[in-house]
C-alpha cells in the first residue's frame, strides 16, 4: 500500500474542529477517520489529566476501514492535546512496515517537534497481535499509579456495578481469547501489574507475559507509571479505559476509608 | 399513537449542537424536546463523572407535551455523552408499549451499536407509576457508591443548607405522595439504600419497596452501584440530583474529617 | 426611574452567547451589562460547584452605569447556570423599590419558573448599605461548608501568598470602612462565621453584626451553608471570592495533613 | 526597537477567539504570537486553578521571532483568564528597557485596571539571564503549596514515569547549564524550595541562589506561595510545568497514603 503524505494539504487547525478546511484530503474530512479520532480522544484524555505533559498515548487499528492491518499511532513526547491528524505514524501489520511518518511532512507544519517513533509502539503491537485489538490506550492516570503503589502483583476489585462495563473474556478451543459477554457484578476484576523499566520499550516482554498469564484481562497496569487498556474497537477501548479508571479512582477512595476492594 | 421513525431525516450531528440540521423533523429542532434534553443532560452528566463508561442513564416523560404518557429512555450500554435524539427508546404508559426503537433506524445511522432495551427501564417505570414522576436520573456517582459503603440501611444528613433544594413530600388523603413545599434546613434527609443485584432489572422489587416505605424520599441509593433520583419534571429531577450529589460528596468529606452527618 | 420590561424583545438564548439576537434591547447587547454579567458568572460558578442545584446567587450594583443606585439580583430557587438577563429582579437603593420583576415578563418566556424575591436580598442589601459594595456573591462552596465545620467563631489563616489578593480595609475618620491597600503575606486573614438559620432572610441581623464587628473582612461565612463575599466592583468581588475559596480549599487540605492554618 | 501601541486597533475580544477581528495588527492575528499565547495559556492555567484570583503569571521571550531579546510579561494583579494581547508589558534584554506598557493604551480599552509592573518581573528575568530560558511560568498551584508545607529545603521524588518528561541538565565546560537529554525513570527529581518573602520582588536573591545551587533544576518552589518553572521555549515550559504539577499532585496523594516520595 502506498503512503501519500497529506501534510501539504492540511492547515494549522484540527480537521475535526474546523470542518471543510481540509477538503483536499478526503479521509481527514471524516471525523471518524482514525487520525482524527486520535486527536479528539487525546484532547479528552488531556482534560482528564491522563496525558498531561506529553504523557500517555493512543493507537488505533483501522478495523472498519479498507485495510484493517493499518495502524495509526500518536507520536511520542509531544503535547497530546495539540496533535493534528497528519502527525501520526502509520504502519501496517504484521511486519510493522512504516507507511507514513510525520517527519516526511513539510517542515513548516511540523517544525516545532522532532518526531520520534513512539516508545509505546511495541506495546501497542503486542495488543494487536496477541489480542486482535482494534485500539490501545496508554495513560499516566494518577489513580492507576496510586493503585500500583497500594498493590502487589495484581489489582483486584469486586461487587461494584461499573465492573459490568468490562468484557468477559475466555480462551476458546483454538486457544484464542474471545469475548463471551460482559463481566458480572459479583465477578472479581483482576488486572495484572508489571514493574516499570527505565526504557518503555523494555516493558514489552513483561507486558506480553502478563497478557498471556491473564487471558481474562483487557488491561495491564505498570507500577509507578500508568496503564495500558485495549478493546476490539476504539470506542470499546475508550469505554473499558473509562470504566477501569472509574474503578481505580474509587479504589483509592475506598482504601483511604479502610474499605477492602474485594468483598468476601 | 403511531411511532414514525425519524432516523432517516437525521444527520450525524446532534440536533442541539447544529441547529437547523434536522428541519424535516420538527420536534428534534426544539432543544427542549425530551430526546434532545436527554442528549444534553447526558453530556453534562458525563462531564461530572456520573455516566462514564456507559454507566447510568436518564428517562423523561413528556409531561409538557401533547401526550404526557409518552416516555423517552436513553439506550443501555452505550456512551451516554454521544447519544443522539433518534437513539431513544420511546414507550407509552401505562402498558409500556414500545412506540419507537433505535433498532428501527436505518443501519447507516446506528451500525456502531446493537441497541438493547435499557435494563433500567422497569426502575424508571416504577418512578413514573408510583410517584407520577416527570423524569428519572440514574448515575454511578462515586460519592453515591462511597456513601453506600459507609452506611447501613439509609443515608441520613441534616443541618446543611443545600437540603432546602429538595422537596418536602407527604402522603395525602388519597394515599398519594404529594409535594407540600421544600425541606427545611434542620430537617433530616433520609434516602433508603437497597442492595445491588446481579441483574439491574432485579432491583425493581426492592426499589419499589423502598419507594413505598420511604414516602418522603425523591431518591433511592443502590449499594456499590449508584443512585436513582426522580422529580416532577426533568429540570426538577436535575436539580434534586445535583443537590443530593452535593450532599453525598460533602458527606464523604465530612466522614474523612470525623464529622457526623446528622447534627444532634 | 421607569422600569421597562424588555422580555418581549428577548429570545430564548442568552444575549451573550448569541450576539445580535437582542438588538431591540440595547443594554442587553452589552456583555458588560450587569444582567449579562450575572448570567456569565453564574455559569462560571456552576462549573466550580458553587451554585449547583439552585444554590447560591449573585447581585450587582450598577456602579459604572448611569445610576449607581440600581441593583440587579439573580432570582432565587432557579438553576443559576441557565438564567437569562431578563430574569433579574431590579431594585433601587436606598429604599429597595422594585423596578423590574421577571414575573412581569411575558409568560411564554418564563413559564418554567415561578419567580420569588430572592431570600438573599436583605443580605445583599446589607453589603451595599454597610460597605458601599458594588457586587455581592453568595456560594454554597463545599470548602466553605467544611471550614465552618472545622472552626468556631472565625476562620483564620496566615502566611499564604494568595492572601495578598484580598483588600486591606480600615475604618477612616468618618467611621467608614475604606480600602487602604492589599493584605500582606504575613497578615492573618480573619473571616467571621455566623450560624445558619432556618430561613435565609433571618441571617440578616447576624450578618450585619459580623460586618460591624469585623471591619477588616470582605466576607462572612455561614456555618453549614456557604459564604457571602463582596467587593467594590463585580470584578473585585469575583477576585476576592476566588482568592478566599482558594484559601478555604487549601485550608481543608492543610487540616487533613495536620498543618495549622495560622503560622506562629 | 520602536514600541508601537496597537491598542487603538484592537477590539474587546481576544484576537485568538475571534479571528479576523484585529486585521490591522498583523502580529496579533498570529495565534502563536507571544502576546496571544500568554492569553491562551492563562485561560488554560485558570481552568487548572493555577492562577485564580489574579494569582500567578507567565512571561515569554520571543525566541522564534525577529528579536529573541524581546520579552512579553503578563500584567500583575489582574484576572489572568481575561487578559488581552495588548495588555502585556514588553521589555528588551539585557537592560530590561520598557518597550511597551498597557498604560499607554487608549483609556477606553483599559479603564478597568491600573496596570502595575509585574512583581514577578525580576524573577522572570533571572530565568532568562541565568538559564537562557524561552519562557517562565509562575503558578499558585495548591499541590505546590502543599508540598512546600510537607518538605524542608527541597522536594524530591523518584521512580515515577512522568519524571521522564523533564530535562536532564548539566553544566558544560563553559559553566553554562545545558540540556543533555531527558531525566530517567530512576532519577531523583530535586526541586529547591525557597522561603516566601512579604514582597515578591524580594524573592529574587534567594531564587537566583537556588538556580545557582541546583544547576539540574528547571523549577523553584516558593514555600506557602507556589512555583516558578521555565523552559527553552514556551511549549517546553508548559510541558515541564504540567509534568511537575502532576508529580506534586501525586506526591500529596502519596503522602496521605503513607508512601515515601523517594524509592530506596
Amino acid at each position: 500500500m502506498s503512503a501519500p503524505c497529506h501534510c501539504a494539504h492540511a492547515n494549522q487547525d484540527s480537521a475535526v474542529s474546523k470542518p471543510g478546511s481540509q477538503s483536499n484530503v478526503p479521509e481527514y474530512s471524516d471525523p471518524n477517520h482514525p487520525a482524527n479520532l486520535i486527536c479528539e480522544l487525546c484532547r479528552l484524555f488531556y482534560d482528564n489529566n491522563w496525558v498531561t505533559g506529553t504523557g500517555g498515548g493512543i493507537s488505533i487499528r483501522d478495523v472498519d476501514g479498507p485495510d484493517p492491518n493499518i495502524v495509526y499511532i500518536a507520536p511520542s513526547g509531544v503535547q497530546k492535546e495539540r496533535i493534528r491528524p497528519w502527525e501520526m505514524f502509520v504502519v501496517s501489520l504484521p511486519d510493522e512496515k512504516l507507511l507514513q511518518s510525520p517527519n516526511d511532512c513539510p517542515p513548516e507544519l511540523t517544525k516545532s517537534y522532532k518526531y520520534k517513533p513512539s516508545a509505546c509502539t511495541p506495546l501497542f503491537m503486542s495488543c494487536y497481535t496477541m489480542r486482535d485489538a482494534g485500539a490501545c490506550i496508554h495513560t499516566h492516570s494518577q489513580s492507576a499509579v496510586m493503585v500500583t503503589l497500594l498493590s502487589q502483583a495484581t489489582f483486584e476489585i469486586s461487587h461494584i456495578e461499573q465492573i459490568k462495563a468490562l468484557p468477559k473474556l475466555e480462551v476458546n478451543e483454538e486457544g484464542k481469547v474471545v469475548k463471551v459477554g460482559s463481566m458480572q457484578y459479583y465477578d472479581t476484576l483482576v488486572i495484572p501489574i508489571i514493574d516499570n523499566t527505565p526504557h518503555e520499550e523494555d516493558l514489552t516482554d513483561s507486558l506480553q507475559e502478563a497478557i498471556r498469564n491473564y487471558p481474562g484481562t483487557s488491561a495491564v497496569l505498570v507500577r509507578r507509571h500508568g496503564i495500558y487498556v485495549w478493546g476490539e474497537t476504539v470506542w470499546k477501548a475508550k469505554v473499558y479505559n473509562e470504566a477501569i479508571d472509574y474503578l481505580l479512582e474509587l479504589a483509592v477512595k475506598m482504601h483511604a476509608a479502610g474499605i477492602p476492594w474485594v468483598k468476601k
